[in-house]
């Protein structure tokens, strides 16, 4: 079978992005082990396959799936490559794309710099929803680390993150807190470690310890959790750039019952067809 | 500058091949970089131009560049992949193809399975050419690690090696020697470190450490300097298979006073377009 693909990547997260829709397909978990090898295969963080919706109310479908072949819901970064793709391959002429995932219908829409707009839905601030271990709901939390304690905000993006405020994120210790807290005994589902430096209300660095990974470039539910638990503490404003390592988003989150807003960019790094 | 380009590799040391014959190109080493990085560009250990050659005894000329965008000699890897390349591409219908390099006209050859048979030169011995500190030449020689003494046999492939004999690579402390050989004192240039697994007189397994890179899946050299060591200390015949962590070589060494043949896979990943 000859496969036509697009490599893509949003701030550096990167997917093998394959249309389904006018080329024909079955991949089995060993193909996707194959294609993700970055030295024998193609090589990605995760593949991501666009097909014809099963409901009437979406444009597209889309899947995403891990190097191990496993299926995830969604991912912030991948859906911006998605919007991107779609339109870049004239498989739509839309700016606004309805597109069924396994976290429902979402909405991505490409606005006039060609970066992508993404409604994230509304954070979960109660603790019993996140999950995280507290009587009752607060802007900070103290944990206990080896070292000694730290006071972090908790918030939940469909995933539970911990956002802790530092005074650089490049001396941050992220190698050494983020699998503590990581694994905290407070949260029972394990949990996503967020090191913020506030630069100013509108500004943030940020790196992430992401839950069964390690720090990676950028994680898009990670740069909102920071916003939404920046905000409660009263540290920043309602739009917010966030800096990661892998390049910037634009965070929006107007308050409580709001969703939040992520605009970043998706970037095609080439074209391939591949024997499999 | 709208790029072709196909991925290849050998043993999983992989390569963007990039034809200069049938295709106008100029590549800065930023350029390079771009190109070779595995998130934001296509990803390679290195980039290998096949161009017009100078000299009228060549087909043609190719050129190596590490991932930084620095200049090589010489890789027994990807003259594997140029030879598979400039035949399936059709740059040539010839099955021995001579080819100019830093290292001088190269003649690799297509076998009838489709491995590629490249003569990598004669082995230097002479402690001195290798360069190695010994007073005559010997079939082992004593090194003094931190925990001891081990013995190993030294070759110039080209390039110096040491090669150590073990009971099983699997259990070999590649980590922890790997380093302590490469900058031990008696090699002044350094040196790369090869793990050896005697499995029959026609067959080894084989781990190298590389100089200033660390394990690599595929060591053509150093599967070379394994197979010269082992025949000098009187431990295997003059073909031997050796088995490397990214696939297999075929060694042959008639003796002193002859070049290493060696013959191995090239193998195509994909083909594809980038704009640089």
């Amino acid at each position: 079978m000859r496969l036509r693909f697009t490599k893509m990547h949003g701030l550096g997260n990167d997917f093998v992005m394959i249309d389904a829709v006018s080329q024909r397909i079955r991949l089995s978990a060993e193909k996707i082990r194959k294609i993700a090898d970055r030295r024998f295969g193609i090589g990605c963080d995760q593949l991501l396959i666009v097909e014809i919706p099963s409901r009437p109310d979406a444009d597209f479908k889309y899947r995403i799936f891990n190097c191990d072949g496993s299926e995830v819901e969604n991912c912030g970064n991948g859906i911006r490559c998605f919007a991107k793709f779609v339109r870049e391959r004239k498989l739509t002429g839309k700016n606004i794309i309805r597109v069924e995932t396994k976290a429902g219908v979402l909405i991505p829409e490409i606005d006039e710099d060609g970066d992508v707009i993404v409604d994230m839905g509304k954070p979960e601030l109660a603790p019993a929803q996140i999950p995280f271990q507290a009587d009752q709901q607060q802007p900070r939390y103290t944990l206990e680390l080896q070292h000694g304690n730290i006071e972090v905000g908790a918030v939940s993006m469909g995933n539970p993150h911990a956002v802790l405020q530092v005074e650089s994120c490049e001396s941050a210790p992220v190698e050494d807190w983020g699998p503590q807290i990581e694994a905290h005994p407070k949260f029972p589902k394990k949990v996503n470690a967020g090191f913020m430096e506030v630069l100013s209300p509108h500004e943030i660095n940020l790196r992430v310890f992401e839950r069964g990974v390690g720090e990676t470039l950028a994680c898009g539910t990670g740069a909102c959790a920071a916003v939404v638990s920046g905000r409660e503490q009263g540290l920043l404003d309602e739009e917010v750039k966030v800096n990661l390592p892998g390049g910037s988003l634009n965070i929006k989150w107007p308050g409580r019952d709001h969703p939040v807003i992520m605009t970043g960019p998706a970037i095609t790094a080439f074209h391939g067809q591949i024997k499999i």
